[in-house]
This record gives C-alpha cells, sequence and structure tokens, in this order.
C-alpha cells in the first residue's frame, strides 16, 4: 500500500475546523483517503483522524508536522499528532505462563496480517521462550518474585522497563502479564501500553475474572482491551467483545470460551492503536 | 400444540437417577419428547426437565404429580415440580411511564407468539392505559409517592400485591417498573417475579445504567433477565444479551439501542420461565 | 432537538473535495455537527453526509439548496441532497397478515423512539385494522386476488399506489408485505420502499426462506433490509443480521426466533434512511 | 480429568428409549455425567449422547461396545458408536498457503487448549512447512498440479490419501486447502473430513467468497466449518458465524476479519467432532 500520512487532533469545537483542516491540506494539494470527524456534544470537544496520501504532498512528514502544528496551534488543540504509515510499527510483548494472546499474535505477523516489527517477548516465566524464538523474535525472562517483596518486584520491572525503552516501541502489550503495573511505569508507558483483561470491563475486574463470572451466573463472558492506567482495570477502554456461555460450561469452559475473545479484542484494539485510530479523552476513547 | 406434562426436578447427583425416572415414565408408557439432563460438578447437584406427551399416559397432570412425588422423594429431591402445558400461563405486568417493553409484549400477545392469559397491567403511572385497553387487557393505575413516604410506599405496594395475588400469576414481570420491591414482597413473589434490568449485570447495577455506562466508555451495553430477590439487581440470571455502541452514541443513543436488547431478553427470559425451562441453584440459573 | 441541514453527495474522488465544501459551509458560519467521508477505491467514488446547525446559518434550508447546487454541480455530483430534518418524515406501511414488525413499528412511534408521521397502513388482508386504528393510525383494506389474476393483480397495486401517493411518502415500507412489486412500482418507488426479507440474504431468497434454512440445516438464521428493485430480494442492502439457532429448533422456532431480528433489522434500516444515512452506489450502500 | 465413555446413538422414536438405555447402564452402575437427548419431528428421529464415568462400570470400553450393541440392535439403530475419552484423538491437517488457520490450531494444540494427537500437515505447497515443524509436527509437502492436468491431480490425491490412511485419523481438517476432494476419497473419509469455508453457507459458495460478499454488499461475513461431501461446499454444517462489515471495508478488510470467524469456527467444529457431540441425519447435524 502507498505511504500515508495520518493526522490526528482534538480540540474545542468551533466552527470551521473541518475547513481550516481540509483547505491547509488542498492547498497542498493533499489528498485525504481516509477521514473521521466526531464531536462529543457533552464535553464540547472536536476530534478528527485524516489519512492523507504521502505522494500528494511536495513536502516529507517533518515538513508536514511542522506545517500543521501552526494550523493545531490556531484550532487550540494540544493533543495532536503526525505519523507516517511507512514508518514500521514497533511492538514489544509482555508476557507470563499462559499463551494463548502470545500464538495469537505471533500467527498473525507471520501470516502477514499484522505488520509489525516485533522486537521482543517479555516474559516473567520461561515458559514461552521457544515459540516465541521459533518464530525469529528476542525473548528475555524477567523473573519476578513469587511473594510480595517489593525490592524484588521494583527491581523486576526496572529490568522491564530498561529492555522495552531500549526499543523505542509505539506499543507495548501486556497479554496476559498478570503483574500489575507500578504507577510510575504506567506513566512513563502512558499512551502506549495496552492491556487484555479477560472479562466484559468494569464487570470482574482484578483476579480470576472467568471465576468471579462463573460465581455470578453471567450468561455471556467477554473481555476487555484498554489503556494501562494506575488505577487497575480502568483505564480506557479501546475494544470489547463478548460471547455466550451457559449453565453447561463450568468456569474452566469459560475460561476456553473467553481466550478466544481476548485474542480477537486484543488483535482489534492493536491494530486500531497502531493505525493511530485511538483518541483518548478523559477516561474515555474515540475509535476511527 | 398437543399437552404435554412438564416434570422439573434438582436432587444431588448419583448412580441411577436418569434410569429411575426414565423407568418411572416408561412403565406408563409415558412418551419424553424433549428431555434435557444437567450435572453441576461444583455443587454435586443433578437437574432434569422432561417434556412427556400427555396423551401417552393412563393418568392426568394431578395422578402424575403424585405417582411422582414417590420417585422424587427416593432421590432426594425438595424442589421439583410437575406442570401441564395445557394450563395457559397467567401473567401480571408491572410497568410505569417507559412503554417499549410493554409495547413489545403486548405485540408478542397480539401475535400469538407469546401465547399467555395477560390478565393485567398495573402502573404506577397511568400513561399506559390507553394502549393497554387498546389490546383488550385491565389497566390499574397504583400511585406511588413521588418522594420518600414510606408508609405511602408501603400502602401502594400493598395495593399492588392484592392486585397480583387476585390473579394466582405464574409470572409477575417488572417491564421498568422502576421501583424497589420490599424484602416482604420478594419473598412472596420468589421465583415467580422477573425484572429487566438495563445493564449487563453485574455491572451498572442500580439507577441510570446507561448513563453509567456512557460514562466508563464501554463499547457494548446490555441487558439482563432475572428473578427478583431483596438484594437489588442481585438475582438469579435468566438471560443477558448485548449489543455493540461506539463513541458516536450519546448517552440516549444507548438508551435507544439498549431497549431493543431489552426487550429480546426480558421476551427470552419469560418464555423461558413459562415453559418451566429456568432451575434456580443458589444464584445461579439452569435453563433447559 | 435543535433543527439541522443534512447535506448527503456522492461524486468523483479527487484532491479538494472535503475543503470545497467545508469553505462553501465555513464561509457562511455553518457548524457542522456531524460529518462523514468515505471513499470506495474500487470505484473511485467519493462519498459524504455533513450534518450542520441550521440556526448557524444565515438562510433555510431551500436557499441552501440552491447554494449548495453550485458547489455540486463544481465537483460534478449528479446524486445530492439537501434535507432539513425540521421536516418530519412522512412514512407508510405496507402489510399482510403477519403483525410482528407492524405492531414493533407502531411501539416505537407510540414510545416516541421514532418520531415520524405515520400516515397510513395498508393491508392486502384486513386482519390488521384493529391494532393499527388503536394506535391513531388509518388502514386501508386492499384486496388482492388469491389466484394469478393478472388483472387483478395489477388492479390492486393500482390502489395501493394511489394510496401511497396520496401521502407523499418519505419512506415506503413492506413490512412483510409478501406481494412481489412490479417492476413499474418499483422504478416509481425507487430510493423510498425498504422491504425487510426473512434471511440473510443473498441465502433463501424467494419464498419461505426459514423453511429453506431448515432444511439447509443453518446455524444462524437472519434477516434483510434492503430497498426495493425489479429483481426480488436483490436490492441495495441496508441492514443485516442473524441470530442463532440449533438442532433443537423447528422451522417454526426460526420463524419466532427471526422475527426478533426482522423487527430490529427493519427498525434500525428505516431510522438510517430516514436520517438521510444511506447513499447508494450500484449495488451497494454507504450508511454513515 | 478421568476417563469416560461417549454413547452416540440414533434410531427411531418410540416411547421407552430413554429408559431403556438408562436402565442397561445404571445395571452396571454407570455414573452418567453429561447427557443429550433430542427428537427431530419431522423425521421421527431419536438422537442421544452420553458420557458415563469410565471408573463406574465394571468393564472397559470393548466389553461396554459389545453389550451396548444389543441394546443399539433392540431400538434399531444402525448408527451407534461407543469410545473412550482417554483413547488420544489422531487429527491430519490440509493446509495450502494461507496459514491463519494452521497458525490458530497449532496454537491450541501447543497452549494445551486442544488436547490432540496432530499426527501430520500435509501441504500442497511448501510454505507452511517451517512453522509446523517449530511446533514439532511432521509435514508432507504433496505438490498439485497448476493447471488442470487430471492425471496429475489425481496422482496428488493418491498421494495425499495414502499419507492421511497411514494415521487411520479421528479428523481429516481442510484448514484451507483450496482443493477440490475428488468423489471417492469424500467417500472415504466420509464422517471424518472437516472444512472450513469463508461464508456463511449457502450464501457464496465456491471460490473467492470475501469478494462475492463484497460485490454483493452484505453487512456481515461469515464462515462455515462442514462435512466434506461429494457436493462442493453442501455437506452437513456443523458450526457458523459471522462477524459485521460495512462499507469501509474493502474486499482484504473482510478477508482480514472473516479469517478471525474462520478460526473460532473450525476450532469449535473440530471440538464437537472430536468430542464425538455431533450426529449426521440426512444433511443436517445435531451437536450435542
Amino acid at each position: 500500500m502507498p505511504s500515508r500520512f495520518v493526522i490526528t487532533l482534538g480540540c474545542p469545537d468551533r466552527t470551521g475546523i473541518v475547513a481550516r483542516i481540509a483547505s491547509f491540506l488542498a492547498e497542498w494539494g493533499g489528498w485525504i483517503v481516509e477521514a473521521g470527524y466526531h464531536t462529543d456534544p457533552e464535553t464540547g470537544w472536536f476530534f478528527t483522524r485524516q489519512e492523507v496520501r504521502a505522494d500528494s504532498l511536495p513536502f516529507g512528514v517533518a515538513e508536514l508536522r511542522e506545517r500543521f502544528a501552526r494550523v493545531a496551534d490556531e484550532l487550540g488543540s494540544t493533543n495532536w499528532r503526525v505519523s507516517d504509515t511507512s514508518e514500521r510499527r514497533r511492538v514489544v510483548l509482555l508476557v507470563s505462563k499462559e499463551g494463548h494472546c502470545l500464538h495469537d499474535l505471533l500467527g498473525r505477523v507471520a501470516s502477514g496480517e499484522l505488520d509489525v516489527d516485533l522486537r521482543a517477548v517479555i516474559g516473567n516465566h520461561p515458559r514461552l521462550r521457544a515459540i516465541t524464538e521459533a518464530h525469529g523474535v528476542p525473548f528475555h525472562h524477567v523473573p519476578f518474585p513469587s511473594g510480595t517483596d517489593q525490592d524484588a518486584e521494583d527491581g523486576a520491572f526496572h529490568e522491564v522497563r530498561a529492555l522495552v525503552e531500549g526499543h523505542d516501541p509505539h506499543a507495548i502489550v501486556l497479554a496476559r502479564f498478570m503483574r500489575i503495573v507500578p504507577p510510575e511505569v504506567c506513566e512513563e508507558w502512558a499512551g502506549r501500553a495496552l492491556n487484555i483483561h479477560h472479562s466484559f470491563l468494569p464487570s470482574f475486574a482484578g483476579a480470576r475474572p472467568y471465576h468471579q463470572a462463573y460465581a455470578r451466573g453471567v450468561k455471556l463472558v467477554g473481555a476487555t482491551c484498554h489503556y494501562v492506567t494506575p488505577e487497575l482495570d480502568a483505564g480506557p477502554i479501546i475494544e470489547q467483545d463478548v460471547t455466550r456461555v451457559d449453565h453447561t460450561d463450568a468456569a474452566t469452559d469459560m475460561v476456553r470460551k473467553g481466550r478466544d475473545i481476548e485474542k480477537i479484542v486484543l488483535a482489534r484494539g492493536l491494530r486500531a492503536h497502531l493505525e493511530d485510530r485511538v483518541l483518548v479523552h478523559d477516561k474515555r476513547t474515540v475509535v476511527f
């Protein structure tokens, strides 16, 4: 696919925003191939995402960014971005022992569906090393304390941070990492760290959601892909889905059926994030 | 459809239960047209529901009940029932101002899909009188206090109870009744009162669930049909479903989209209940 | 809701379209509250739909239409429209004996969810007269021949056309009308007549789709809302959905479960149509 | 999980079948842990599937089979089976170039979710060799003619058959194999060969279903897992599902979204087949 520049912007709503951006692009011959606009009436905030054919503009992404800065400034936006689809997205995965999300993402990369630069997989358990390396992806095992040794936990997270930062990733994916990320790491990874939680949040936050779901007798189980924030399982939701269960499903069946939803929800959420389709406003997301 | 006898039973699991019941029926020539069995491994409890052609047995429902009591006793069941599908199910609806569930149920009755004896609609507001009476169903307006006058509230519920009991209904359906049923009324209506809650429980129990859902930024909204118990919105769940929403949906759009799910979930839950398909065990249901 | 003007347009894609339209609106102070854009890469066709606050413009819908005509002309569009949401949409329903879609739409109108001017219901059978009139809507019975008397059929359709045209409706809804609309009537009603077909088209076009579905043993049944065109059940699809069935569902159960989907699919399709969200291009639709 | 014996049986419906089977099991102390019954009113055929704890019976699967034969005979069944869950299911996969279904199944096996003896993957293209072997599964490349050389085609299928038969598999899975299986091979593999077709059959049988779906403008795309029979894409359906698409989805997006459904539908269908949950009657399936 030919390269495209993606502009995303949020700003206070007023008349003329679409005209201002579109005229700016038209002036330089910019060919918009996809455009999304949204106004949130409750907050009076305007959001847009536009994809422009790179070859329709007489300059590159750096100059577009520089020139667009003035437009964004005029519109009062402090929350805009210009990116280039020809820059491959760098991704780091964080895993533990459960492999279904990892297997799924590796398969999507291998089959060409997910065209990313999968830089590394970091595991707090060594179990998933072999399959990761079989796909030609480096695996780092960072042991975590089994108990509540805070110093050891901090030390392990320190090592994870260092490994992650070395790759300057567009996305840090917690693919069933099963550790609570400390607030300062959440801060550092803000807007880049995605978690997959195995319930339809806000139901069943925290540990063992399928067992909570079983105990409550719900008729659907789900999964939620959200940005990681200091408050556990409370970050802005990117994507959710559910699947039907019934009384014949034991908690272990719910786990099995739920995993298919986790895989799909994570894959959709990650794709949306990497294509710069997700704009966060307060605790909610706009997903173009 | 020719008449059928429906047997439901829950008892401690052991070998030979299916044989015991099936042999009892076979002995009298009983022709089983539908049979469901379920064992819950966590609680060691066994559940069954069987439909037998009435004309295949040499006796009526009363004698079947009497004869089956011995079988149930042998199996240690304190929780069994024998009913006759030729006895039309009596239903009473409790409503307030929002008419979508009422319209839907009246439509299902009118089109013959829901073949019940809709005895009465009781409204805590007079707004839905005209449409109810246009369908030939009696409407009773029982005014409730707008504030927190406990005596007036108790008095109003007293009147509702009296009206309900006069019909000896198989189902008392809270179709967006919007009042909290007092514990002693819950007790009296136990196993017969169904509520439709406009969220995917346990998320967003209580008031204004769509607005809660909007604030949390979820990507699906749902509805739950459950038995009414003293703990608000915590009764055993009969049926649930969801529909997709996104950032373009304001809270009012969620209300609109959610209503379609409410209608379907209530209709499915009510049907299952009236066909004696729902067996409650602790806080969970088996829906055959 | 304050009144809005809705502009829809399709034209050959090129650079500057968004800028042209947005600048035109901005020049007059037009406040865009919702905007959708789509480019179909296969056909090179561009589509847009914009909602503008009526009170943000210094003129009314007639003048907006006149002024916009020049923009549309410049963009080479032969397929654009400007409408005013304050003009209530006029709707005529065509029915036969099955009432579930009619009940559903009447309920939506009565509860205020569907804010339309329901002008008339025309039935080829008198069965649904009472419920229609109970909702205060005029009902016309136009008898159709039971056999294949082409003259009688033509005569009946002639009468239906006359009744329909008298209302100059925005939408003519075939809510299980069960007669094949003659080509010249399709022509006359082009872009305004919506049908609900009780299968997930293109599977099971024609008669008795649920029985076809049962015979094939499918695991989902569905419904399709589409524009009526001379080729039976082949018009551009506006909306579809499905619901799960299994071996315990006889054809009659499929009918019952499918009806819930028919009602929802028709309601969604009709809403999209009446809000001018549906743009047709060849045999496909863009639904903003 | 402790070992279980699974009995499946289809026979003409009459009274006493459940009693006959249940009494037979009870006589030997058989502990039924799961039981499904179904009567098809159209064909008058009865179906059952029962799981019995192996350790509750005083004999093994061979003697159970021998003893049950008399019961089945009495009931007029020519279509029954007794199997032992402790015998690991042998599976052979047939693939071509598209790897998503293979990746998915390998991941399910690796994560322990699908506990089968994956004997071999046979590819008509060598592309998927590396990933297969990385999972420790033998890969056989059987080249097929690119044109219409019937002898070469027959020869290739001859080789595939020989490879398959060497494993005596419970399931032969065509995971996007992309060749039409000759009638005599269908015959040989009858009841054991499962195909995943990338559409919601019967819509879009044959080649390039997503492109057919795009051209028709449908709003959902789906997948179908069915038994392979000589008539292309017309075998009994085991499982189906769909996912929503809209006008923003090009045919390639439909391919991508549809793949997630293909993977899930195939996994569900295969699991049901391997657990002996699928009974075929004419062109329809009962899936317990």
